[in-house]
């Protein structure tokens, strides 16, 4: 996918360095550090395709590619405090590098520069664009506050689970498909079908995550497998097994999520086993498919050349069948 | 001032309890928290105020009036993490009710609501409000980091110190007169005057807060008296003793913010003497007043009404002859 390239080099382009010659650079060269690990910026990357696939001039959609971006790393930066991780994007977190009264600051900054990112929008796209981004902000944290509660709860359901992960990762792709729509000048209903497009997709793509931290491999998934085990997370393979397992099976993982393990491999390795004992991976990747089918369905309906939905479908079954 | 008590009813009412229904309350419960435990309110009725002034229903700013104690209420929340304040408002500060990760992650939807109150306004309105409310915000954020900065600095000048209290506190008061302003349709002159009048009382007041926290009476400050001192915090009685104290009198306090005092009350009545005999206590009077003449001069180049000017007036000084 060429065009993705282009997206990508642009996006990098216009968020490297840009707060070089800010003071205070205790507050603003946190953000430049995090945004300059990279990451696929795809949520960005699917804010210029969607002003592009209505038509439009890509670069248009810049400034709100920008802001999905940098609202998205704000999530991490303060997300990463939460979780006292200590690495991301295979380098130091920014509370690890610098301190967890930095990481709070700068992310409110970062906040406060994502909706800036949008001043550069009309009176009413600018509206328009910057209430989307509240609704999905505050959706995103909603998301983030049940997955949080989730951690202390022993009776989450899969639709609850399948929920939090709409609010918590989906609704941002979303948000961001939206926001190209818009741009471009979609009609309401178009840029509400092509939002339903990318929720279904976040879904996928998050569960699809979920399964790589187990299945993946350690060198192109880019952090170490097993993590989610280790930390005794409630993914969709949890869900999956505890659903479709014997009892037996059921009781055996509740014992390996209520421990906390001496060894981390043995561990990993003896649910891995369980999970695919109970058939959860293919489940998993059952539902991968179901939710980009759901996706896809979406996408029909939205008013696009034959050409232009390649792209998103494309777009999707790499998702699909990314390693990372 | 009965007009205010009027206004800071109806600001006390659009707050209180407005998370109550929503979900989860893990997220929305510390925010209506926060938001019960009053404070003086001065900035939203600034808002109304401004409004009215101008001639318009003070209702009307009634959203852009929430938009600013929210947003003043998400710095406090935020801040007293990085403080590791335990007491806010004579109650437990949200870190502390809860732990340090819920007082992130409802900053940050605090922050998010702060914009979305102004969802309220017309689209023209609605981008110069939520420009000047970002604006605004990373003033804020840079004037935090500014106060971080200088706790380990031992050169900073009274400029930079004025600077600092200029960006954490002034601008937010600016930005609170300048949006009841624009909400009536004053002219952008008008406006922006009235933002260079809260601008220096805000400077005003954070140097009376100063001020206060040595020589104010505790019962009435609401706070214990002396903090400031048992903290080192370099206040303008610090800046003050150095630039117009002894020699002597400058290395005296030098060694006392270098140490951390054993016997608190013996620090706070040495430091206040010496505070005292530099004359750091009137001087610093002198430029709460000097900074006070400085927001009239800016209200008198304002349009209004010689009555309106004199609630501006009668709310500065109101705000010098505080205790609290």
């Amino acid at each position: 996918m060429e065009f993705l390239n282009a997206y990508q080099k642009h996006i990098a382009d216009a968020l490297t360095n840009a707060n070089q010659a800010k003071s205070p650079q205790g507050l603003y060269a946190p953000i430049d550090y995090l945004l300059a690990l990279g990451g696929k910026r795809l949520r960005p990357a699917l804010v210029l395709m969607a002003c592009e696939a209505f038509g439009k001039d890509p670069k248009k959609a810049l400034p709100a590619a920008k802001a999905v971006e940098i609202f998205h790393n704000f999530t991490l930066m303060h997300d990463d405090i939460m979780d006292k991780a200590v690495v991301r994007r295979g380098a130091q977190t920014v509370h690890e590098k610098w301190d967890v009264n930095t990481a709070i600051l700068s992310g409110d900054a970062m906040l406060v520069q994502a909706y800036e990112c949008l001043n550069a929008y009309d009176a009413s796209l600018f509206q328009s664009l910057t209430k989307l981004l509240s609704k999905t902000a505050l959706e995103v944290c909603e998301g983030q506050q049940y997955d949080v509660d989730f951690e202390s709860r022993r009776d989450v359901s899969i639709e609850e689970y399948l929920e939090m992960i709409r609010l918590k990762t989906a609704v941002l792709v979303g948000c961001a498909l939206q926001m190209g729509a818009q741009i471009a000048g979609a009609s309401d209903k178009d840029a509400r079908q092509l939002y339903a497009f990318g929720e279904q997709l976040g879904i996928a793509f998050q569960l699809q995550d979920d399964y790589l931290d187990t299945f993946g491999d350690a060198a192109s998934f880019g952090k170490r497998i097993g993590g989610d085990i280790v930390e005794n997370k409630k993914t969709i393979l949890v869900h999956l097994t505890t659903k479709n397992g014997t009892a037996a099976q059921r009781e055996k993982l509740a014992a390996f999520l209520a421990e906390t393990p001496k060894e981390e491999l043995q561990k990993i390795a003896a649910v891995t086993q369980l999970y695919q004992e109970a058939g959860a991976d293919t489940a998993t990747l059952e539902q991968v498919q179901q939710y980009t089918q759901k996706a896809f369905e979406a996408l029909e309906k939205v008013s696009l050349s034959p050409e232009m939905k390649q792209r998103f479908i494309a777009f999707g079954n790499g998702l699909m069948q990314r390693t990372r």
